[in-house]
């Protein structure tokens, strides 16, 4: 098992100003490094509490690299419907460069109405723009004189710079919220998941992951537990009961933003994305207890966390976890307080 | 007189991996904090030693952001007609934040026929993209629920987030090669300009700068010496044989990529790049001498780049002047030197 830490912001300006956001965040993140957590991650998401403070991930990130040492970068996602894949590769590249490779690069097909609307984007061209674009980095990325003929872009031979540090290219990721066919595409391909199971049952999540690693060994692959990774809020405290108060009231508050995010679902339906109609209802209905005890939010003294923690592997296997220590206007402090009880009590657990 | 350091890459692979050459950049960017230079700057240029590393500016600027203090971070430029105003202005903003308000922004219209066909965007579109960029980006960074209705590009209402750290807005530069009215437009909109010595007679750059400043003070606005950017190849020792000799070897090289990149100008014309097919020649004959007599490069001992400076104060008055003291392979030490030199003993004479 591997832990790091989700910069997934779910803030507007009227609780935090995102000066002193970011500033809170880069110290996170240099704790994050000095504590030995695996990874730091943000999103890419537009306009809204629901992320919209991170409308590129490589930003954050590449300030994030320059205040650390050891800790790896994670885009969770970018998404390639809203960048040419020329930029986004260029971009990416230079990323793992001044990190000196420490990027992994999870790509996302992107789900919010509202963001496809303001780009002019079909949402029923998701699949194949995601396609193109994942493929369309990766070739850059690996290949000289590149020459693309796809649905959406036309270029070449070019020759991306710079040249990745990894070799052949960083570790590919790819965001699977709710398709079967995804998680089994990514496997195909090489290339890891990240699966999303505040939204999911339990037992929907442990198909998605069995597709996954089936797929990927029959073709060749032996994915790792960095591999797959898993987000989920965390908050700790040495006082149960303060732990699930303060969990509960932020957990709470990063569901109305995706609530409010999700809404336009009400009034959208697209072929490429079966059943997330149904995203507005399970939101809306977000319990806290009842996510609590199905295992979906690690929430609790150290003791606590480290049990559900132990149920998580026992359902999922090795995987990476990403700790969403963040939310709203929470204090830095409490950010912290959770990041170093999780590395001190929880982390030596896991090996 | 404000004096900053200029990070556009001429290098490929060959000569420095991307690794190496952002850690040095970055170092770099630590010295010129603390050596107390204005700001440092970079460009976006895509797949040639001509700029190639740099296919994100923002990228570069937000590591160099999470390094600094005080020093301002310039895009010299970003370019508009290559990534939608959404995205730009959101990872703009981000910059801004992340660098709690040292963000100035220069676009450019980008002028690489090879660039263009890569994005398979027209050249002849060129200026009315930009035009649209700049201002797209202006009224996301300033305006809430933004209703645009361009010619590229349609969305809205939106609230761009992060809003930005500097309000209304950060600085716009303008990058203005060779076309008057450019120049003019800037001085109307209240922007800057990023001229560009190295490539047009003294006697144009005296015109473009007049024009530019006539245009401002009639539109209302006073513009200071961080309002107009000028750069220049830059290396000192305190050896004058030793500083031509280095110096000549170092203009030359960057001149060759600059020749490199511009060779399909010969078989490109565009209406909006009038005089462009000349850039070819103008760079194919760069004689690095008559550079030197005509002060376009500020190469020598610190008493012979004073007295250059001195010659350009009065030539163009107050302005702000982006040195740059990276070229193919060189040493980092080499420009550290420079830098060092430069710190000493030429900026307390422009103080």
């Amino acid at each position: 098992m591997k832990f790091g830490i989700n910069f997934f912001p779910t803030v507007g300006p009227a609780e935090k100003p995102a000066g002193r956001h970011f500033d809170e965040c880069l110290r996170l993140a240099e704790l994050a490094d000095r504590l030995g957590f695996h990874h730091i991650k943000t999103v890419e998401h537009y306009f809204t509490e629901y992320g919209g403070y991170s409308p590129d991930p490589v930003t954050f990130l590449a300030a994030a690299a320059a205040r650390t040492h050891r800790v790896r970068l994670v885009t969770g996602a970018v998404l390639p419907a809203f960048t040419h894949p020329l930029k986004l590769a260029g971009q990416l590249a230079m990323l793992d460069n001044i990190s000196k490779g420490r990027l992994d690069v999870g790509f996302g097909r992107a789900f919010l109405p509202d963001e496809f609307e303001a780009f002019e984007v079909s949402m029923d061209e998701s699949r194949a723009r995601f396609d193109e674009g994942v493929e369309a980095c990766r070739r850059l990325w690996q290949e000289e004189d590149v020459v693309w003929e796809g649905r959406f872009h036309r270029f070449g031979p070019v020759t991306m710079l710079p040249r990745p540090y990894q070799q052949p290219h960083p570790r590919i990721l790819v965001a699977t919220a709710k398709t079967p066919a995804s998680a089994q595409a990514a496997g195909r391909n090489g290339y890891g998941v990240m699966l999303v199971p505040s939204i999911n049952k339990r037992e929907q999540v442990q198909d998605m992951l069995a597709l996954y690693r089936k797929s990927a060994v029959d073709a060749g692959f032996q994915p790792t537990d960095e591999d797959v990774h898993m987000s989920y809020s965390c908050y700790l405290s040495p006082d149960p009961q303060e732990a699930r108060e303060r969990g509960r009231a932020y957990s709470e508050r990063a569901n109305r933003a995706l609530a409010s995010a999700v809404a336009s679902w009400r009034t959208t339906s697209s072929a490429d994305y079966a059943g997330y109609e149904k995203i507005v209802d399970r939101v809306g209905h977000g319990d806290f207890d009842r996510q609590l005890s199905e295992g979906k939010a690690l929430v609790g003294t150290p003791d606590e966390v480290r049990a559900r923690l132990e149920d998580i592997r026992e359902w999922f296997g090795e995987i990476t976890v990403s700790l969403q220590v963040i939310s709203g206007d929470m204090p830095y402090e409490e950010s912290a307080r959770s990041m170093t009880l999780f590395a001190e009590h929880v982390l030596p657990a896991f090996g």
